[in-house]
């Protein structure tokens, strides 16, 4: 039993770290979706506002960590432990990172027509941050514990699906694309994307943790 | 002196982190020991089998992790600082992702002739990889630090040579492979390989500082 | 109100923490000054030699590092967090490994003509490591934190430019480098360059973080 366990009974309802973390995870199915309509689109100009608005949206996202950041050194109790506070704001940065990532390379290299894999990495990212989410949004009340593992569960799933797709997308890139730079673009693009995913799952697992310290 | 120092001498020898660590060391000598078999055979029905066999592993890997990770939620006294065994818990999987990662990249890029570089360095990984359990077997006796400290030093040379074979054998395929897309695969399996031994050597490092706290 | 806020006001000035951190703060500016210097330099010989020269005072940075952890072993009281001394400790040998890096991929890679874009991000390296450094001369005195902060800021608007800068090089090397290796070369030299002044904001961010918790 932590310190924090111990303390919570004598403390109001947080009402400053899980607002914050609710705002993240929205902000993060945003992204997601914005990133999914470009990869499926084939209007190039919606994909460069879609782009835009993606960089906004990372700038967002950075802010509300920085702001978890500034509560964590001004409040001495905290609704779990700060070290856990900490590295869940973390992996929800890491997931934006990447979510804008894939779409800056996609501008970048010039990827004008994404591939399929492309597009089903792209729906399972949209999945997965909606789990985190939703999970975050049950923090609040650790009643709900189930919930939360359940989402933690569909977020592993969704990881795996992703990781299964991007070494069969690679696998046949090695085959059959016989143009080195071709073949470097659409691999750095769906290994940002591929990426992603995994940051979703480091949000699963500091959940997780958090789960069975507060349980 | 931390407060688990303090707390040692009032606490039953732990029976909980100490096997779990030790399997975890067993664990990545196993899979170290495919690695190198699949990088030295031309057999490419056994490659495939290891490749396989290296997945089952990693997934136990994974296993022993969690079980620490909820260990460490359920526990309020611990051998070390809780910091440490996450620490410790996180290295240990990350060896194993890039042991499982250099043979799954082998497999996907359909390397079939392994290079000379790739045998040195898979041979490496083995021998870091004993160290790395042999200092884990001696942890749950602090009196042994001598033969820890010797297991760091052994790991630390370990890497500085697959370090070296690595920048040659790159610096080579950037003189002589005019065929891009097989220098893209040489360096990244090459590339998997030398962050396993780098990964053994942050293991040895949370040793260390774990040594050091508790002396 | 950590801990160490209350302990500090019982507590003799530290001696040891902050001459190292002001040694590593030193060492990262004539890393980025050698590396500056191989960038802009023409002569073959100089830029052996500087690199032989990271090679050394990238290793003098590993025993900086080793000695901070070396006493926050040793010693229960600490001038602020032990996370957060071990996290700034880290997060300066990131920067050193990466300048390092960047200096050794141009030997290995025969970089023999350094591009605009990385004699432009080598000097933001190096405008980067000087704020760093004022930054944690200050340190020692929490009066100052005015000043701390300003470092972070440029710090921030550095990472800023040296983003732009590679990701118009990288667009461009897509655009208009055809040959697939001498892309590759060139995006991973520009690469390690970039990671360097992102590591640098890495430490900004640290900085930061103990300001808030000390103020």
């Amino acid at each position: 039993m932590s310190l924090n366990s111990i303390f919570q009974y004598f403390v109001p309802k947080d009402k400053k770290f899980f607002p914050l973390f609710e705002q993240a995870g929205s902000n993060l199915i945003d992204m997601a979706k914005l990133l999914k309509e470009s990869v499926h689109t084939s209007d190039l100009q919606l994909r460069k506002n879609n782009s835009k608005l993606l960089e906004d949206l990372e700038h967002k996202g950075d802010n509300l960590t920085h702001q978890i950041h500034l509560e964590l050194g001004k409040n001495f109790i905290t609704p779990f432990d700060r070290e856990d506070i900490h590295a869940l704001a973390s992996s929800l940065d890491d997931v934006a990172d990447f979510i804008h990532g894939a779409s800056n390379r996609m501008e970048l290299y010039k990827v004008t027509e994404p591939s399929e894999a492309m597009k089903e990495i792209s729906s399972l990212i949209l999945e997965a941050t909606e789990h985190v989410a939703k999970a975050l949004f049950e923090l609040k009340d650790l009643k709900n514990i189930r919930n939360i593992t359940d989402s933690c569960v569909r977020i592993n799933s969704v990881e795996n699906k992703a990781d299964y797709i991007f070494d069969k997308a690679v696998a046949e890139l090695f085959e059959y694309e016989k143009d080195a730079i071709n073949l470097i673009k659409n691999k750095e693009v769906l290994s940002a994307m591929e990426d992603a995913t995994d940051k979703c799952e480091d949000v699963a697992n500091v959940l997780e943790s958090i789960l069975v310290k507060n349980a």
